[in-house]
């Protein structure tokens, strides 16, 4: 094939260039009209006070599942869901921005699950704790709450589930983050690791791998994995723990990866909120059941689940905290709580159960 | 007028909803086929490495002046220039994304200014000082840094400065965050307030105010304005200082603002980077001009530009360093480097100057 002559190559941009600024154009009227119909949205419901009596997470799942059949590239899936995100976070922000709790700082693991369910237009407000974050959501002065409640690594996160327990908070969604561990270093070479650099959470993440490949070099525990990546650039015989982008950005060399010591490493969130939305067509269902303390009273419980064709997706026992029951148990089921399969499961299950409360019917997490 | 009945509701519901399909099925395609056009670009400038080679901040600055341009709502100017930028960032970054150089840790100011400036698909690279970004860049482990030049509170900030003396740093872009500050409590009565929680900088940023209407109020620096927030709403006789954002999300009065010693607090960013580009037809120019030590000196330097009807938006000295010659000054004018006016200017100012040096011709900081 031969090379493109210089001429070729200006006649390429110069066209390019111009139909970009074509594009831009309807895009541009695109998102306004958007923009408009979404206000139309909003008066038709009347004048209502508070931004998450607009938001409808049931239809912007299905929004960018439609964005995701349709994608066939260049851009990946993830990008453009991205994209759409900020779009409909812009539109919805016109009414009043959207306020979601988390646990702060800002710059955290929990505000990119925020920015990832809601765009960069909502108000992100950085609480001190999974706590916080409830109790803000049930005062109102939270539209949502996003806290963190799986780890696949470290397994459920208790607190949040403890504070279903006593909060009446339910579950509007849930937001997936994956991130792969790597060891980095200058040189590349494990042979050369003295010291491995990483935020205690990742050390933790992969101490299985460690304890087998580098059961003598020393773990420093830093502030987070930017700053490991940033310290193994500075000597040699240091590595650091992180996500491949940070080898990427601070010029490492990847010694090994993915090293987590679970290979599925996703951070999982669930957004709180007061109340259950309708189906989006792919949902998930949140159960707290009590148990009565005798024999068999899980497996009384669970039959239901099962003669409907019903999958669990998770299942989690806690203490319940009353004396009365012995256990609470946090199942996750597929399917929505409208659902006429998932209706009868339920009614099935009470006789069985000495409480069985619905936390939330909510859109199976996006990419 | 009378009240729409509900089936009018549910009709302009389903008609905005079935609109908004339609809109996001044409935006989808349309943004799937800006990114093949700029994949088309990528390749008419052959196989280059770096991403930094794809960039054209002079191209982003006249697709966003045109967005502009065409803006007539509902969307603000800044919500539809940030959309813009976002669809830009996810269209460049499928070559490889930028990696942008910044003053750390995440989640601070100087963060802002780089997802303002460049969005959410480039790579972040946080640092440890201005000097660090400065060496990143020039070592081209960044392919940009963003700094911090001004504040409008506190003047220059000598530290960036003085780096374009050691340094060949080019400047490529400006960024500018516009932040106003207010006094806000759980009463909004200015008498309550026992307290006031800040930021050290936004303390200071207000000092005369809080010396003339709370001259007792004990002032309490803490980490960032969110936290001051967040303390404010705990004790009914504490106040914050911070963004008139923090009281909406903490639920916080107004008690007075906007309160900063200059009203327009704006803190201004540099993009530097390792050239300079080409003409987006609204730029400016920042030259670094070292003077003999004699009278008259400066007022020699400047009366080309005066001549050519150039105008100066900034002039600041410097102790040169070298020992050699006592003074150099940061000037900032209007236009590009390759203007002829700019040009003929530059050419008088030679004789009359020990150096003149092009720090770099960037386009207009946007909203």
């Amino acid at each position: 094939m031969s090379k493109p002559s210089s001429t070729d190559k200006q006649a390429t941009l110069t066209e390019a260039r111009q139909r970009i600024d074509s594009i831009d154009q309807q895009l541009q009227s695109l998102i306004s009209e958007r923009a408009r119909w979404a206000q139309q949205v909003g008066r038709a419901k009347g004048p209502l006070k508070a931004a998450v009596e607009y938001y409808r997470p049931e239809r912007e799942a299905q929004v960018l599942r439609g964005v995701i059949d349709r994608n066939d590239g260049p851009l990946p899936n993830a990008e453009l869901v991205r994209l759409f995100r900020e779009i409909m976070s812009s539109c919805l922000s016109q009414q009043q921005p959207l306020k979601i709790g988390f646990l702060g700082p800002e710059g955290t693991f929990s505000e990119q699950a925020v920015r990832k369910q809601f765009g960069h237009a909502a108000y992100g407000l950085p609480l001190g704790s999974i706590e916080e974050v409830f109790q803000e959501v049930a005062a109102g002065n939270a539209d949502f709450g996003v806290v963190p409640v799986e780890n696949s690594g470290q397994g459920m996160i208790q607190m949040t589930l403890d504070m279903f327990l006593v909060s009446k908070a339910t579950i509007c969604g849930e937001v997936e983050l994956r991130v792969h561990q790597n060891l980095m270093s200058l040189s590349g070479e494990l042979k050369d690791v003295k010291r491995v650099y990483s935020h205690p959470q990742s050390l933790q993440q992969c101490q299985a791998w460690l304890r087998v490949n580098l059961p003598n070099a020393e773990r420093i525990p830093v502030s987070s994995n930017a700053e490991a990546a940033r310290m193994a650039r500075l000597a040699p015989e240091s590595a650091a723990i992180a996500g491949d982008a940070a080898a990427r950005v601070y010029g490492l060399k990847i010694v090994a990866g993915p090293i987590e010591d679970r290979s599925d490493n996703t951070t999982r969130f669930l957004v709180i909120g007061r109340s259950i939305f309708p189906r989006s067509g792919n949902d998930r269902t949140s159960l707290l059941v009590s148990v009565r303390d005798k024999p068999g009273a899980l497996y009384d419980v669970l039959k239901p689940l099962a003669e409907h064709g019903i999958s669990m997706n998770r299942i989690e026992s806690r203490p319940a905290h009353t004396g009365k029951w012995q256990y609470a148990f946090f199942i996750d089921i597929s399917g929505h709580v409208d659902d006429e399969a998932l209706q009868a499961a339920l009614d099935e299950m009470k006789p069985a159960a000495a409480d069985v409360r619905v936390l939330g019917s909510y859109p199976v997490a996006l990419p």
